[in-house]
C-alpha cells in the first residue's frame, strides 16, 4: 500500500495536481479539528435540582475544555505550518505524498488522545497525549525536511529561512517528547513544559525575527 | 502556539494563500453545521405499541428540533458574514490568521451548547447557549474590526459601509449577551429577546438599506 | 438571521463568490452523505459462539443497509441536481443564498430519518422518512424555480429544458409525499411507490430524452 | 435515482464541472478517512489504580490500532488511485458520475467493517472486512476500466500504461477476495495474504517500473 521505490519518486505533480493534494490535506485537518467537539458528552442528569446539577456538570468539565483548547491550538499550529509549507512548494513527488499521508494519519488520531487527556488527566493520560503530539510533530518535521532536501520548494526560498523553520518545527516534538517521562513524576510539571512551547516561540521570534521572510531578494509571487 | 509578535504580522498572504485560508475556514463551518445532526439521538424503544411510542418520542423532541433550527440559522448567519468578509479581503496577515482560528474554535464548539439547550432548556442551558453565541459573535466582530483597521480589505470598499457592517455584526453578541442574566429570570423572555435579532435586522435594513453596497462608485470586481 | 428584504436581493455574487458558495454546499452534501455510516452501530456481543452471533448481528441489520443505500442514492441524486444547477448559474443573489441554506438544512438532517427508518421500519418510521424526503425535494425544487424565475442562469440555457428539469425535480416530493399516508396502510406499498421513482425516471428520459441538452444552439461553455 | 440511459451518457462535463465532481469525491474520501478515529472508544474506568487500568485499556486496544492503520493505508491507497485517475481525465459523462458515486458509497461504509475487525477480529469479522475491501476494489477497478474504455482520459495517455494500471488496481480485490474463505480456515493466514499486497506491489514496480510514466512522448501538461 505504501509505495516507496525510486521509480515512484519520479511521479512529479505540479499545478492542479499539487493543489488537489493540498486541498485534500486541508480537508482532513478541518475535519479532525472539528471532530474535537464530539469529546464533549452531554451529562445524563435527572435530579431534583436539574439546573444546579447541569451547571456543575458543565463547569466540572474543565479538563475537557482545557484539552479541547490545547488540541485546537496545536492542530491549528500544525495546519498553519502545513499551509506555509504548501505555499512554498512548486512540485511534489511520490515520497512527499506518502510522508504527507503519514502526517495526516497522526492528525486524524489526535481527537482520541485529546479525549483521554480531558477525561482522565492522570500520568498515563498525559504521557499518551504527549506521545501522540511528539509523533505528529516528528511526522511534520520529516515532511518539511524531505521537501527541503528533495528540492520541492520554490527556488527563490531562502535556504537559511527554510532550515530555521525546520529546526523551529522540531521544538514541538522535543518539548512534548521530554514531557513523556516527566508525566510520571508530575503531570503539572509536564503541562508546565508544554506551556514552555509558547515562551520558546516568543524568544526565538524575538531573537531571529529578521529571517522570517521566506523569499530571497524578490517579493513573494502573489499568484503562485 | 498562538503567534502574536509584530514581526509575524508582516507575513502577508494574497491570492492562492488567501484562498486556501478561506477554503479551510469554509470547511470548518460546513463540518460544524453538519455535525448538528448528531444531536438527534435515536430513542431506544421496545414496547407493545412501538409505532405510537416512536411517534411520541420524535414529536416530543421539539426542543432538539428548535435548537437545531436555531443553531443552523445562526451558524449559517456567521458563515454568510465570514463569506462576505472574505470576498472583500485582498490580503491577510498573521494576526488575521490567528483571530480567524479563534473564531473557528468557537464555531467548532457550537454543536455542544446546541445539544445542551435542546436536551435541557432550563435557565442554565439557555445561559450556556447564550454565552457561547455571545463569545462567537464577539470573535466574529473582532475579526471584522481587525480586517478593517489593518487595511486588509479592497481599497474600493466604502468606509461607511464597512463600519456599518461591523456595528450590525455586534448586534448578535449584544442581544445574546443581554439574554444571559435574563435566562435566570425567565427562559421564555431570553428566547423572545433572541427573536428580537430577526426584527432588529429588518428594522436596520429598512432604515439603512441604502448603504448596503460595499463598493464605492465602481462596479464590484467580478473575478476577484 | 434570515435576510429577505428587496434591498438585500441586490447583493449579487459572481465568479469567485459564486464558486465559494457552491464549494460550501458541496462540502455540506459530502459530510452529510458520509455521516450515514455512523448509523451502523457495532453490536456489543459476548456469547459462547461469538463468530455465529456476529454473523447474525450483521446480516440481521438488513434494514440499516437498505436505509443506508436508499439515502446514499437519494442524497447523491440531490447533489447531482444541485451540481447541475450550479454549473448553469452565472450569478446568485441574497434570496438564492438563503434558499440554498434552507435546502442544506434539510440535507443535514437526513441521516437522522435514515437511522429511524433503518432501526424501526414501522409505519411511523416510513412516514417520517418520506416526510423528510418530501420537504428536501420541495426545498430543492423551490431553489431551481427561483434560479429560473430570477434569471440567475446562463442566458444560453434553453427555457424548455429548464422548465422540464424543474418539473422532473418535483417528482421526488410528489412520490414521497403520496407515500406518507400510504405508510399507515402498508409500509411495503409506500416503499414500492419509492421504487416507482426509478421507473418514472426511465420513462420520462425515454419520452423526453431529446431535450436533455441544457444549451440552445451553441455548444456548452467548457471553462465556465 | 440512478440514471443509466444512453441519452444521459451524452451529458459531458469538462473544466469547472469536472473539477467540482473530483473535489466532492476528495471531500468524501477525506471525511471517511477522518471518521476512522471515532472507532476508538474511551474506556470507562473507575478502579483503585486508574493509571494502570488506563494504560492496559489503551495498550490492549492493539486490534483497534491495527485496523485503524490498515484502513487508513488502504483508503489512502484508494484515494491516491482516484487522484491519479482524476488528473488524467479530460471529461466525464453521466455513467462515470454514477460509477464514481457507487465507489464513494463503498468508501463511506469502510469505517464500519474497520470497527468490526478492530473490535472482534474473529473469522466473521475478518471475512466481513475482506468483503468490504473486495467490493470497494472492484468498484475502483470498474471506474478505471470505464474511464479507459469510454475515452475520457487525456489523448496523450499511454494505452499500455493505462491497462497496466487497471490490472494493478485489480490486485486489491483479488488478494482480499481470496482471503474471504481463508478467514474461516485461519484469520492469521488471511491477514498474511493482505500483507502480500505490499510485496506484490514492490515486485510489480520493480519488474514493470519502466512504464510508470502515464504520458506518451510529451512531458505531462503542468496546468491541466
Amino acid at each position: 500500500v505504501a509505495d516507496a521505490t525510486p521509480e515512484d519518486a519520479r511521479q512529479i505533480e505540479e499545478g492542479r495536481g499539487l493543489d488537489r493534494v493540498i486541498a485534500f490535506s486541508d480537508g482532513v485537518f478541518a475535519i479532525a479539528i472539528t471532530l474535537l467537539v464530539l469529546n464533549f458528552k452531554l451529562p445524563d442528569l435527572s435530579g431534583p435540582d436539574l439546573d444546579d446539577e447541569l451547571f456543575h456538570a458543565i463547569s466540572d468539565d474543565w479538563g475537557l475544555w482545557f484539552s479541547f483548547a490545547l488540541s485546537f491550538a496545536i492542530i491549528a499550529r500544525f495546519w498553519v505550518a502545513h499551509h506555509r509549507l504548501s505555499m512554498l512548494l512548486r512540485r511534489i513527488d511520490h515520497h512527499f505524498l506518502v510522508l504527507n499521508l503519514v502526517l495526516l494519519a497522526f492528525i486524524v488520531v489526535l481527537p482520541y488522545p485529546t479525549e483521554i487527556l480531558g477525561e482522565y488527566g492522570n500520568p498515563t493520560a498525559v504521557a499518551v497525549y504527549a506521545t501522540a503530539m511528539t509523533l505528529t510533530g516528528l511526522a511534520s518535521g520529516v515532511l518539511w525536511s524531505y521537501a527541503l532536501r528533495a528540492g520541492l520548494m520554490d527556488s527563490r526560498v531562502d535556504d537559511r529561512w527554510a532550515k530555521h523553520s525546520v529546526l523551529r518545527g522540531f521544538m514541538i516534538p522535543i518539548f512534548f517528547g521530554v514531557s513523556i517521562p516527566l508525566a510520571f513524576v508530575s503531570t503539572t510539571l509536564a503541562e508546565v513544559l508544554w506551556a514552555g512551547l509558547f515562551f520558546q516561540h516568543f524568544y526565538f521570534t524575538r531573537r531571529f525575527g529578521s529571517i522570517l521572510q521566506p523569499y530571497r531578494d524578490q517579493p513573494p509571487p502573489t499568484k503562485g
